[in-house]
């Protein structure tokens, strides 16, 4: 069956529990966020490549004869063993994104500042991927259009659910995967050896976007629901309840780096009094697997929720005594608990984003209220859910119309 | 020489760092907190003992015909041994406050409620300690008065700065010990054998008001500074700085018992989360106490406050963790933040009383306009210090103006 259009989506990420300790071998949460990106690709014979991503105005668009000389650069690099190795999925290898290609691709594209920008970091992506998969063959004449409702540099993995996107996209196109939907299906994935292919791939377009990704967003944005980090090993897991929950970000500006140092530096300063911080913490997060694997085995009864909430308010005041808090990530958890709802920050800290539960029983008018209360502080809201699928393939009709709209007209 | 008129104050606790922690083996930092209680005793010749107590409004007289009944049932009790065994001031002995003359003291001034209230409880002190003292000789015609600077029911020692007071004047008056002062002193100090007689006595006192005492409060009162509590045993640490700090009440009233019983439960739920920070609030009070040895031996610097401040973040995150926070100690600390002040809850948690770190260069003005803010909220704040003197004998010049008002009323 050959690709003419296709619609794929990947969710974003967040961090549950661990952030920060997983950087001293504790281990962290990784939960799917299903505030997702959409990559609608069609395949066209206009003899050009378009690539369109409204959230971050870039549109470009070439003649097939302006790529076509480099596809030589591509085929050289391209041995036999390493193209064997990629295809076979074999993460160590292909792990190593050829820092050659890269500068060819950038002086391409006249992305040559040392520091790019997202839009040549999402150009970039598309073409390594692009040239990798199809310069030993015919390079495909088509058009990709993307749009996310991830707000992009907030922590929430938009960059790898962008890859995911691009990863399984073009390796259907490649015929390397095959589509998973049915004619009777909303949505469809791909079996697991397909998914750790897309992974594979998706790593290399976070490396080009990050340089040294944990692989940690990717796997998120292809495997979905929850996955424990620990010690640089990422163990997808089985099984995790959808919860609601509300994702705020202060829009407080932080450097990940810093907040990194800051806890390294209480670490030296302090060892006997924050190492069993971190031990705690390590504790919240097999706490927290143990009680969502029960709720996926049990009748989920209010005191899950109850100790869901606990955990979360453990680990928020852990965070702050680990240097990574706020006063405004202070303040939107004393708004949310005036809903008698729980939060954390989550990822880097520092500002940044906050997630907040919802309980079932949770109604809409409270959220709305709450809404309204953290959007008075100057923060943006997103009502989700954590712990939905992974990458998958869409019917158009399964998509949001507004989302389609805007696909649509590219 | 015999004592005409004894002037004695005695100071009240607050915890530095460990409460909670230490009903699970942990190390707790009592400190002097430099409110006192004063208490005046007057030798007289009228054939009356006095008890004047205005700051709950307590005001008994007896003849000393109406007291002497009361002596043979301490004589029959004060079997020689145990006798010489108080003056020894042996106090695994002289711990066990004898029920059965509590229960005619009780008889005799009319408290047989099974629930005393503090007049009654400080008026049984008082007799048991007078009787003890002197039921084997003459009972002495006297009056005592005290003033306390301290909140009563507040977690803050008042009982054993009152027992204190009471057990270090009774004392002097049956020259069981000197009066210390010298004609030249402002205020003096007992030698270490005294304080040990001092503080065995105002633990029986302590123990007719609390039943079951730690042994904490009464230490604290007779030899102020800070000592280490851990496992029951009190070790008064040799050399602390005095430390300026504001004391707030919240006035939210809080049982201490359900407060414990929140941290069991939170213990047996989650184990392997609340262990470390237990752990982690030992190292809190074992770093503090090395910081404030550093403070007696070496220059005083800014980055000695730093930490000091920086622990007292740490553990106010801790006892939220601990389940004995409050929203109103949240505020709080909040408030005195935005004056760039660190403070932590003391004692008990759930609302009482917090103490706020003043840094030497704190400006006056600057506490000033905090308190207001602080009083805005309902609280009602003391300027004052930690780690001064405990128990000592003062010459009237060295008692505040307004204090020996008081006294000197009775």
């Amino acid at each position: 069956m050959s690709v003419e259009e296709l619609l794929v989506s990947a969710p974003g990420k967040a961090i549950l529990h661990g952030e920060h300790a997983v950087v001293h071998g504790k281990v962290a949460l990784a939960v799917s966020l299903n505030l997702r990106t959409y990559l609608r690709l069609k395949a066209t014979t206009t003899g050009k490549v378009s690539i369109n991503l409204p959230n971050i105005d870039t549109f470009v668009c070439w003649d097939l004869s302006e790529l076509q000389p480099l596809t030589q650069y591509f085929l050289d690099v391209l041995c036999c063993l390493f193209s064997n190795l990629l295809l076979l999925g074999k993460r160590d290898e292909i792990q190593r994104v050829d820092g050659e290609l890269v500068r060819i691709l950038r002086k391409f594209v006249g992305a040559t500042n040392e520091n790019l920008d997202s839009c040549d970091m999402a150009i970039l992506a598309f073409l390594y991927i692009y040239f990798l998969l199809f310069a030993s063959s015919e390079l495909p004449s088509l058009t990709v259009s993307v749009w996310s409702e991830l707000p992009t540099g907030a922590g929430l993995g938009s960059s790898a659910a962008y890859s995911v996107c691009l990863a399984a996209a073009l390796l259907c196109l490649s015929r390397v995967i095959p589509t998973p939907l049915k004619e009777c299906d909303h949505t469809a994935r791909w079996c697991q050896e397909d998914l750790e292919l897309i992974n594979s791939w998706a790593f290399q377009g976070e490396t080009i976007v990050h340089g040294n990704p944990s692989g940690v967003d990717n796997a998120v944005g292809t495997w979905g629901g929850m996955l424990r980090f620990l010690a640089g090993k990422i163990i997808p897991l089985n099984r995790v309840p959808l919860l609601r929950i509300l994702l705020t970000n202060t829009k407080v500006p932080r450097s990940t780096k810093v907040l990194v140092a800051r806890l390294k530096d209480k670490m030296n300063k302090f060892p006997s009094i924050m190492t069993p911080v971190l031990d705690s913490v390590n504790a919240i997060s097999c706490q927290c697997e143990k009680v969502l694997s029960e709720m996926t085995s049990q009748p989920i009864t209010g005191e899950h929720y109850n100790i869901l909430e606990e955990l979360i308010d453990i680990n928020q005041h852990h965070l702050n005594v680990m240097g990574v808090g706020h006063p405004t990530l202070d303040m939107l958890c004393r708004v949310t608990l005036a809903k008698g709802l729980h939060s954390k920050l989550t990822g880097a800290g520092g500002g940044g984003c906050a997630i907040t539960l919802l309980r079932p029983e949770t109604h809409s008018m409270v959220v709305q209220n709450m809404v309204q209360d953290l959007k008075d502080c100057g923060f943006d809201c997103w009502e989700t859910s954590i712990g939905g699928p992974g990458v998958q393939q869409h019917s158009p009709l399964t998509v949001k119309q507004e989302i389609m709209e805007i696909l649509n007209q590219y």
